[in-house]
C-alpha cells in the first residue's frame, strides 16, 4: 500500500519529520478555527492538522466541519502542544467530499455524546466513533489471532456448510432456506409442501454448528477449527443473544479430555495476550471508559478489576479444573445456597449450573477462570464420549469472570455402539446422520473438541456489554436491517 | 500441542533418531506385513512403521489394514529403504477403532482409485484421500494467507450480514430465510403473507455479496475485509458454480481505480507465493497428478504449462493491464473473431466478454494475466464510478490463465448526485438503500474494492477442474447432504 496511515506516520514519525506528506481523513474536530483532528480509521488517535487561516481561502475554512473528509498535504513537525508527538502544518487542504449538515444534526456524526442504543440505530456510520473503532480494530486482532493460533499450531480451516441439510444435532431453533415462491408452492398429493422441488430437493436449514461435520474433517487432516457464520431462530431480546454470530470449533483426532482441556486455555490464553500486545491504545481508551462506566454504578455491582487488569489476570493464573461433581459440593456448602441467594437454589446432583452459579465459582469461590468437567450425561449433548462411571460425560465448560460460560466441548463418543445407544435414548435420528456414524466404523479415534462464540469473547475483551455492540450489524428478532 | 505430528517428525527427524515416540494416524497400506504406511492428516507423506511380525500377537496383526486407527511406540531409526529419511521400528502397537472390513468395500477407503465423483459423494470420508487431502491443506494456506496479507497492510476483518434484508445488489438471485411454519404462514388482511410476523419483521434472504456494508465499514476503519459464505440461487449445474461459496471483499478509502488494480495485484502475488513457500509437498503432489490428467487429453487440449510452473509464471510477470476499449480492438482484429471461431462473435464497443474472449486475451494475446479496466458504464454495477466520458464506469476484472475471471471490483461513486441518478436509471432503490447513501452525506471519499471468489483461487492454485471439489461439502442444485 503506497498511501501512509495515520497509524504509520505516529508510529514511526521520525522517518517523516521535517518532511512533506500526504494524510486523508475524516474530521473528528475542528477547534479555534485552526486545529484539526484528523482520523483515518487506521488507530483511534487522532493527527492534529494545523491551519494558519491566512494561507487559505476563507470560504474553504467555512466548509470544514466535524464529519468532513479532507487531504491534507503538509509538513511534519514536532507538536508544540500537549497530547500529541507530532502535528502537520497544513500548506494544501482538499475537501474530498460534502457535508450535509442539516441531515447531519440528526446523526451520531455530530458532535456529541450519543447512547449505544442511538449508535446501534445508525450501525453504518457507528464505525467512525471512538468506542467502535476501538471494538472493530480489536474485534480484528481477535480474529487474527485465533487464525495464527491454529496456524502455528498445524491446525487447517475448514469452511463446514451454512446450509445444512441435518437437523439432528438440536442444539436450537433453526432457520428454514428456501428458493420456494412462498405465495406458491408446490404440494404432493397428499398435500404436503413438496420439498424435493425445492432448490436442494430437501428441506434445508441455516446451520447451527459445524461440529459433526468438522469432526469428519479431523477424521482425515488430523487437526482442524471452523470459524464462520452460526445461526439461532430464539425468541431471545437479551443482551446476550444473536440470531446469527460467528462461531470457531476446533476439532483434533487423538486428543483426550484433558487435552481438550489445555488446548482451550492454550487458546484463550495466546488470543487476549495478543490483544495486550497489538491493541494497546484502543484497550487504554477501552480501559478508561470501563472505569466510567462503573463508577456510575451502586458500589456493590461494581467490578474488582479494571479491564486490562482482568484480562492480565486471566492469563497469569492457570485456570482452576473442577469436575462437575466437586462444583456442586462447593454450591450445596456455598453461604449463598444455605441463605437463598441464588435465584435457582442447587438442590442435587444432576441439575444443570444456571449462570449465578458458574459466576459464583468463578468470581467468589475461586477467583479465577474455571474449567468444569465430566458433566451428567443427561444435561449434555448425544455426542460427547459416556466416562466409565456410565453417570457421566466428558465434557467441559470454560467458564470466565463476568461473563460465565465462554467456551464448550467434549470428548467424543468413539465407540459406535455406546454412540448409537446413546441416540437412540436421546432421540437422535441415525439415518440422518450416516455419514456421521461413518467416522466411527473405519478407524474410529478418541477425539476432542469444543466451540467458542466469537462474540461473548469479544464482549470480555472490550467490557462492552450488550452483544449487539460488538458485531457490525447485530441480526435480532425484528432487526436485520442494513 | 503435546503430541508430534507426523510432519513435525518427519521435518525435524534429527531430533527424535535414536529415541523412541509415540505416533497416532490411520493405515494407508500395509505391505508384506511388514511395512505399515501411517498418515495422520498433517502431511501428504507417510510415515514407515516396521513391524517385526516375531514380536507381535498375531491377532493383532491380522486386524491391521487399510484405514485401521493406530498409536505406535517405537524408535526411530533412519531407514533403508528409499523413499523416506526415517521410519519407526515399531515396539507397541494399540489398533485404536474397529474396521469394519464389509462395509469399507463400498466406501473410497479401499485401497484402489476412485473417480472425483465417487470421492464426492463419500465428501465426510474424502478428507482422508491424498488428493483432497492435499487441496484442503492448500484451502488452508490460502485462507491464512489471505488474513496475514491484509493484517500486514492494516486492512480489519469486517463480518457483514448473512441474513439480509436487503435485496437491492442484484447481483444474482437470492435464497429466502424465515421462521415461518410454511404449512400455516400469518396472513395481511389483502391476503399477502405477513411478513411483518416473521421472525425478523420483514423478508430476508441470504446475502450475495457483503460489499455495501463493507463500504460504510470503511468509510470509518479505512481499509476492511470481508471473508464469509455468500449464496447464489441460480440452478446452474456447472464445473464452475457453488450456491454457497466464500467471498473475500476488500474496500479502501481514499484509492482510486489504480490502487485497487495495484493491491489486487499484490494480494494475488502475495497468496500465491505463500502457497509455493509452504505447501511444496502438496503441490508436487497435484503437479504430478495435472501432468498425468494433460496425458490423457488430445494434444491441442493440453495446458502449456505444469501446476507449478504455471504458479510460478503468474507472479513473475506484470499483470497486464489493458482498458476495455483497447480489449475490444484486439478481439475485433483477432482471427479467430473474423474466422468466426468464436461462440459469442464479438461485433462492436459495449458488448459484454465472454469467458472464451478473457481466455483468449490471456492465453493467446498477451500469454500472461490480463487486467481489464474502464468498461461500458451499461453492462457494470450501479455502484461503479462514471468516468468522464460519461460513457464507461472505473471497474476492473483481473483474467487469469484457464480460469478467466478471478477478480472483480471497481472505484466506487462517491458523489451522491451521480450514485442517485445511476440508481434511478438502474432501477435500484433509494428507499432501501438509505443508509448506504448516507455514506455520501457526510464527508464521502473516493475509495475502490474488489470481490475475489475464493473456490475460484483454489482451483487454480491446484488445479483441479471441478468446484466441487475444492470446498469440503458442496452445496449445489438438489444437493445439501452432510
Amino acid at each position: 500500500m503506497k498511501k501512509q496511515t495515520i497509524k504509520e506516520i505516529l508510529q514511526d514519525y521520525k522517518k517523516v519529520l521535517h518532511h512533506d506528506i500526504t494524510v486523508y481523513g475524516w474530521v473528528r474536530a475542528f477547534r479555534s478555527n485552526r486545529f484539526i483532528a484528523l482520523n483515518d480509521g487506521s488507530t483511534i488517535n487522532n493527527l492534529q492538522i494545523v491551519v494558519d487561516f491566512e494561507n487559505f481561502d476563507e470560504e474553504l475554512i467555512k466548509k470544514i466541519s466535524t464529519a468532513s473528509s479532507l487531504k491534507v498535504v503538509g509538513e511534519v513537525v514536532e507538536s508544540q502542544g500537549a497530547g500529541q508527538t507530532v502535528e502537520i502544518i497544513a500548506k494544501k487542504i482538499i475537501i474530498l467530499g460534502d457535508n450535509f449538515t442539516e441531515e447531519l444534526q440528526s446523526t451520531i456524526l455530530q458532535p456529541k455524546k450519543h447512547s449505544l442504543e442511538k449508535l446501534r440505530e445508525q450501525a453504518h456510520l457507528r464505525f467512525r466513533t471512538n468506542v467502535f473503532g476501538a471494538v472493530f480494530r480489536i474485534r480484528h486482532a481477535v480474529s487474527f489471532a485465533i487464525h495464527s493460533f491454529f496456524n502455528k499450531n498445524q491446525f487447517f480451516y475448514i469452511n463446514t456448510p451454512v446450509i445444512t441439510g441435518a437437523d439432528a444435532e438440536g442444539a436450537g431453533e433453526m432457520f428454514g432456506v428456501t428458493n420456494f415462491d412462498l405465495n406458491n408452492m408446490p404440494r404432493t398429493e397428499e398435500g404436503e409442501i413438496d420439498f424435493s422441488q425445492d432448490f436442494f430437493g430437501k428441506k434445508t436449514n441455516l446451520t447451527v454448528s459445524g461440529q459433526l461435520e468438522g469432526e469428519t474433517a479431523a477424521m482425515g487432516l488430523g487437526r482442524i477449527y471452523t470459524f464462520g457464520p452460526t445461526f439461532r431462530a430464539e425468541n431471545s431480546n437479551t443482551t446476550r443473544h444473536l440470531a446469527e454470530f460467528w462461531m470457531i470449533e476446533p476439532e483434533v483426532a487423538f486428543n483426550n479430555l484433558e487435552d481438550n482441556i489445555d488446548l482451550a486455555e492454550d487458546f484463550l490464553k495466546y488470543v487476549i495476550q495478543y490483544v495486550l500486545d497489538n491493541c494497546k491504545d484502543d484497550l487504554e481508551f477501552l480501559d478508561k471508559r470501563f472505569e466510567e462506566e462503573q463508577k456510575s454504578k451502586p458500589e456493590k455491582e461494581r467490578a474488582k478489576e479494571g479491564l486490562i487488569e482482568k484480562l492480565q489476570n486471566v492469563i497469569a493464573k492457570r485456570f482452576k479444573r473442577v469436575s462437575y461433581t466437586e462444583a456442586i459440593e462447593i454450591l450445596l456448602n456455598s453461604k449463598e445456597n444455605k441463605k437463598g441467594k441464588f435465584v435457582y437454589p442447587v438442590e442435587k446432583w444432576g441439575t444443570d449450573l444456571q449462570s449465578e452459579h458458574e459466576r459464583y465459582l468463578v468470581e467468589k469461590h475461586f477467583e479465577c477462570p474455571v474449567v468444569l468437567f465430566d458433566y451428567p450425561k443427561e444435561i449434555k449433548a448425544f455426542y460427547m464420549k459416556l466416562n466409565d462411571d456410565n453417570k457421566t460425560v466428558a465434557a467441559m465448560d470454560v467458564l470466565f469472570p463476568g461473563i460465565g460460560e465462554i467456551i464448550g466441548g467434549s470428548e467424543r463418543e468413539a465407540r459406535l455402539d455406546v454412540l448409537k445407544q446413546k441416540m437412540a435414548d436421546m432421540h437422535v435420528d441415525e439415518h440422518e446422520l450416516w455419514w456421521y456414524l461413518d467416522t466411527r466404523k473405519f478407524g474410529s479415534v478418541p477425539h476432542a473438541g469444543f466451540g467458542l462464540g466469537l462474540e461473548r469473547l469479544i464482549l470480555f475483551v472490550t467490557g462492552m456489554t450488550n452483544i449487539r455492540d460488538v458485531i457490525p450489524f447485530p441480526r435480532t428478532p425484528k432487526n436485520a436491517e442494513f
